[in-house]
């Protein structure tokens, strides 16, 4: 029998542990018989001393295997998911989850709602009148056979430890740890039970991880988890040093994507690139093709609408309204719309993800706590990113809110966030690097 | 306002924390408003990564003043309080307390029980029938007036902060961390209120510092925190490698103390050279004489009875029995008594104050948890200590306890705890160093 006192104190000293102990923690917390009191100070150790792979894999396992599984071997090779490890206007799985069902993926994703800038998926494709979050898994399974994609919330019985412990970083200050996000997302992943995973570790101001390095390790921990735990898997880097796209809130983020569907990617380059990467990828780990002749396919069924047919063949088939995917003009509006203009010539040197992601919270978006609502037609439009040129008095960017008040802290706030600057900047790289499983022999 | 989850985050990431920071915390705390498992992230965040002079004595000033400060100026510089850091057989209180009080000194001493090897200071005085711990303020500060000595457990409000503290510590393995040592001590001290405090330093197996120089850092650390509220304070350092003494027990150790101040040292080098100078520095800061004049008075003191009779005056005065301190004939006797004996010949070259603690508590002279009660005849004499010639066959202690299985588990603890060796050891100094406060200018 172990004592909690002696696995503090081991990870206290830099020491190495067992999966036996790591067990013990983590199925005594889900039984409520370790207090938090103590697991807080383990995790204070842990994020001080680190964990080693091992560790980290026996930390993942316990966590997976503290709640249900989901059951998606009926579809043995060609389940797959994707997941971003977070940022500031990503819609990508709008776009890749139908893309990936296009290309013959078998899609079963289950999201998250959001605490921050803008709700999670989730709490975004409520913006769409009638699309049901919640399916039984007989339903969800169903759905992905006949169609080949689904989205919807994760039950409360995925990962419950993780649920325990990442509200107990949350207030301890020991969310940023390496090995702890990276057992916390694989543990997910793994209960959602697909063969294939594609990971979007994002890099930038608006991300967890701010340099390349730093996305790199943690990208090498998830895919040496999943590889482990014998999964398809491979980590794609994407930028989030700027906002993906050009909007930022719930209905905006949709109506882009839908947009981009359609065929319309001006001045989406980005979403464009991560969109079809990730797509790519996940083509590439279901049918064993190569990346580049998975990233043709994925520009095609793009270009030809074929993505955009199954984008409306899932959003129906969950409840949701036809007419909002066919029509904005049917949308509800913001009721105040602030233009914020540049105060002087040159180009935009930088667009601060995170600053603009709080913006887009205090404009309504996000929630601040799990109480909170969600103004579903709050947000941010970008009319200019960086590297493009802007003379004084042009408009930079649209703040949507229901609130003056909201808007000019928001719009002080966004001011602070982007710089113009005299020299035009090199051109940005959208993909930043690939961590596939298969080199990880 | 300060966020508590800042704090946590400054101290994690090796910042330095600002007196405000550390009394909002403490205050926090103390009132119930941030819970335990932030403070459990916060000490172990301190235990790895330290504080420094200044924030260990704002930790110490936020405590102490978290409750109640004993008034004791009416006895001017004259008032003085010892304090041991803890170890095993240590009787010096009932020797220092009336030797500092034919000194000269107001000795107004409040002591603690305790978890571990044996009771504390309180509950070994509780071995003698009728002794009262608990008096009023007023009565305590009228004894110390009238006969000089008085020592009594510690009322409920001092340094509450402190208790809460080291109960967490206790808990999530962030007790052995030298600021929060120095912090909890210096604000239980300093709430005592005397005006003169000598720190009885352990150092060894049987202490928190195994090592001299562990031991000076926290002696230096505490007498920073001492001069800084303008107190007379020194620190000795003294061994605690073997027991102190030839008793570990309750009413063992009264009773050794007892023969002690009548004038018999056979045997008692340490408990006498460790004592005296005890007795001395205090006398020393009190007067402002030299600690070995002082030295000289103390050896005189102890000599000459004044002592013994003092300590008889002071007990007495607190309600304890006469006949009990004067006549051993009429205390309780364990009734099993087990002689432990040599297995070979040569020297005692080890006795290892830590285990031979636990093998007292294992016969019942000490509490594993709160709950428990105490034997106070259980405990151990050592009928040779480090140093000595033993013959095969000789023996080497007595286990005194009510349970005959109690001492089969206690008798095997206490002979891997000893050593005996070929080569004579060489000499063991008793007094290992001094830090004066005066030199802290």
């Amino acid at each position: 029998m172990f004592s909690m006192y002696d696995v503090i104190a081991k990870k206290r000293d830099g020491g190495v542990l067992s999966e036996e102990e790591i067990r013990f923690l983590i199925d005594g917390y889900t039984a409520g018989d370790i207090p938090d009191y103590q697991i807080a100070a383990w995790l204070m150790a842990v994020y001080l001393r680190g964990m080693n792979d091992a560790e980290t894999a026996a930390l993942t396992d316990a966590m997976l295997h503290s709640g249900d599984i989901v059951d998606l071997s009926r579809f043995g090779h060609l389940s797959a998911d994707k997941h971003s490890t977070g940022g500031v206007g990503d819609k990508t799985t709008f776009i890749v989850a139908p893309l990936a069902a296009v290309l013959g993926c078998k899609t079963a994703k289950m999201s998250g709602r959001g605490l921050g800038h803008t709700g999670g998926t989730i709490d975004k494709l409520e913006a769409i009148p009638g699309y049901r979050v919640t399916l039984t898994e007989a339903q969800f399974r169903t759905q992905v056979e006949e169609i080949g994609v689904s989205v919807i919330g994760a039950t409360g019985d995925i990962a419950p430890a993780d649920k325990l412990l990442y509200a107990l970083r949350d207030v301890t200050a020991t969310v940023d740890s390496l090995p702890l996000i990276a057992s916390s997302i694989m543990s997910k992943k793994l209960a959602a039970g697909t063969a294939s995973i594609v990971l979007d570790v994002t890099v930038g101001s608006g991300a967890f991880m701010k340099t390349v390095s730093d996305a790199r390790a943690l990208a090498q921990a998830m895919v040496d988890i999943g590889v482990h735990a014998g999964k398809n898997i491979t980590a794609v880097l994407t930028d989030m040093d700027q906002p993906l796209g050009r909007t930022v809130g719930n209905a905006l983020e949709l109506e882009e994507a839908i947009t981009f569907l359609r065929g319309d990617d001006t001045g989406l380059d980005d979403l464009r690139e991560v969109s079809l990467t990730l797509a790519a990828h996940m083509a590439a780990n279901v049918h064993g093709i190569s990346p580049d002749d998975a990233y043709r396919q994925a520009y095609d069924a793009w270009r030809s609408g074929a993505a955009y047919e199954k984008f409306v063949e899932w959003i129906t088939a969950q409840g949701g309204d036809r007419t909002w995917i066919e029509d904005f003009s049917t949308h509800a509006a913001a009721s105040v719309q602030r233009t914020v203009c540049a105060v002087q010539d040159g180009f935009l040197v930088r667009a601060d993800a995170e600053q603009i992601g709080l913006a887009a919270m205090q404009l309504g978006a996000g929630r601040r706590t799990k109480e909170d609502g969600i103004d579903m037609t709050a947000g941010i439009r970008l009319l200019r990113k960086v590297g493009e040129p802007v003379r004084r008095g042009d408009p930079l960017a649209v703040l949507y809110t229901a609130d003056a008040h909201l808007a000019d802290a928001a719009e002080a706030r966004f001011l602070s966030a982007v710089t113009i600057g005299e020299v035009r900047p090199a051109p940005i790289s959208h993909i930043l690097g690939i961590v596939r499983g298969e080199e990880e022999t």
